[in-house]
């Protein structure tokens, strides 16, 4: 049996997606820069897909700018936005639980000259509304917030935060990763003082190296990138079309049946959680069942380094992460597990497991029945 | 009959591409940072592009880094070089015909505070040596120069500028966009002197959305975007894998019969220019028959504004550019056909036709026959 538990890392594209690139390369592959049929018919394409991701944000189509994925998306947003705005202030607020594409980028800004804010965190990995209200400076000109941690799968209080930072500062920009949110939750930017949201492809049954940077139609931002101007100048290089048309579905396709979908993940998870704390020395981190995100586990297995797990659970055929697949390779100590507290010695051993919507109730008896086998011959490995 | 002869603007995907792209997408489809074997194989994959690319252009498989395409390739190879080297000077020199991924980043370099020289081009688009010559400082640290114009098909001096430049100041480094370029001729950086080069998929009937830059392994150049530490720290983001795998495999093809491809084209090229040029009124802009790229020919047609002819021409079924499509539908007089010195009259009356592989000898048959009935047509029509 073949299971795979990495979709925070990445997913199988939907097969209808997968249909489209393949028209859009062989078949209506004009450039939507071209004057004639075949770049009408490309850029057609392109607006297709921008209506398609605005309906399910309730936003408008020309606030959607394609970008080469979720790094872009949030370089983007950052650096654009705080070059836009540096004569309003020069300090940045964000969380340290973010993905490393919005920590190394502030990192880059902080050498600019920019100051910079990381808030904490619970221990179920949620920052606190009121750490943000003490953070915010009459000199804030933008903060940055993940919608769901990548590791734990903690839904930070999005929402309630862009209120927060727009009563105490119109001004103040409020960028968004949703990453791993989008397609998971309704998200709807124009109702809780979202300015930016970024997201991924791939992480929804979309391409890779497509992704896009929602931004409100009022927010000042500059483009990182220069070239032919595409994209109202916003973004030049000749438009991936297969990729646009690609995301643009995979984002139709995901909401569908959000309701249905999450409901059906949660229930796994939750029957998983329930599974996983009954093997001895496993420790759950991140939010209680029916709680955060409907798809990624994480959970601890006391003496047993992750890496150990992992390549086991491969063996038979059941694919997870060790903390998270973003940081290539890497394997250095979570930011994430960190900033929540967990106990040093859990935090090497520690695995995510991610669901997507095909993933099937057998997928995960299979998987307890394996770590059940597992989890007490490699203790005792360890111990010898 | 439809005939396509925009290929600079964007090509059609090999078939054997399209399908090892879909197949990336619906079974290949890990992330190479994942550690377990669905990782593993995604890695091979993108380690397998590597090679085949590398193979055409004889360097070492790990100078070949994924970007998004031409213009991130351009950009990165600009601002990353010129950021890392600002200390041994801030002079950089490039031509007045480049594409504006390479034009639009030197004014934001110059705006840094970066200066730059922008050397001439003769009648028939090409630079001299002498003006390279003469521009070359003790600070100058970069030169970049395109391989193949975009809108002329113009073969740049790269190879014996390569040798100028390392012959007058071996620190500064040679960046080559050959985004029309690779795929026409033999390209070796080591053996010139190219220390980058930028590539892009779509050009060469690969993806769209991918591209490549060389970097020669003694480079110092800056990543221009922070995240996950992918491809060894220096282009952060999940690697595009369908589109890596796609542009590998494109490269492999587009250079399998490089000699009899382009003899081919020359051949088509020759007889067309030869046609064309016996139609009242046209004047051929660019290398002569059987010079410079062989799948660029660009005319101007006195008295017909381009864009009455391109769209006559698609009414024929045939889709050709009005000057460069790169350029996202802004018409705006054209950089290169003003530095070439082309009479003021005929700017706005150039139609450029790019030939592919694919190309054949009915299509510019059809092609000449059409422009035949409409030249005069059209002439009669704008006299009235």
């Amino acid at each position: 049996m073949e299971v795979y538990l990495d979709n925070s890392a990445t997913t199988v594209v939907f097969k209808e997606v997968a249909d489209l690139v393949y028209k859009c390369m062989c078949e209506d592959y004009g450039n939507p820069s071209s004057m004639h049929m075949k770049g009408v018919e490309a850029e057609r394409i392109v607006k297709r897909s921008k209506e398609q991701i605005a309906k399910v944000l309730k936003v408008n189509e020309k606030e959607i700018y394609f970008t080469a994925g979720g790094t872009e998306s949030d370089n983007w947003a950052l650096i654009g936005a705080a070059l836009a705005n540096q004569r309003a202030g020069r300090h940045l607020i964000t969380t340290k639980i973010e993905h490393p594409a919005i920590l190394r980028t502030m990192e880059y800004l902080q050498s600019l000259g920019f100051e910079v804010t990381y808030l904490p965190v619970d221990h179920k990995g949620c920052v606190r509304l009121s750490d943000l209200e003490r953070a915010m400076r009459r000199d804030t000109i933008l903060v940055s917030m993940m919608y769901v941690n990548n590791e734990v799968g903690a839904k930070e209080p999005v929402e309630e935060a862009g209120v927060l930072i727009k009563r105490m500062n119109p001004k103040t920009l409020f960028h968004v990763d949703a990453v791993q949110g989008f397609g998971k939750f309704a998200i709807y930017p124009k109702k809780c003082g979202i300015d930016m949201l970024s997201v991924s492809g791939h992480k929804i049954h979309g391409p890779k190296g497509i992704g896009f940077l929602y931004i409100g139609d009022k927010v000042k931002i500059k483009p990182i990138n220069y070239g032919g101007g595409q994209q109202r100048g916003m973004r030049s290089g000749t438009e991936n079309v297969p990729g646009i048309a690609g995301i643009g579905l995979a984002s139709k396709l995901i909401y569908q049946e959000l309701e249905e979908d999450t409901e059906r993940m949660h229930a796994l998870r939750s029957a998983f959680m329930k599974d996983l704390s009954m093997i001895d020395g496993v420790v759950l981190n991140g939010p209680d069942a029916g709680e955060g995100a409907p798809h990624i586990v994480s959970a601890s297995f006391r003496g047993i380094r992750s890496e150990v797990l992992l390549h086991a659970l491969e063996d038979r055929g059941i694919y997870v992460s060790a903390g998270s697949a973003c940081a290539s390779h890497k394997h250095t100590v979570s930011d994430t597990l960190s900033a929540m507290g967990i106990e040093q010695s859990l935090l090497d051993c520690t695995i995510r497991f991610s669901f997507s919507i095909f993933t099937t109730r057998e997928e995960i008896e299979y998987t307890v029945k394996v770590l059940r086998e597992l989890v007490p011959m490699l203790n005792r490995y360890t111990r010898r």
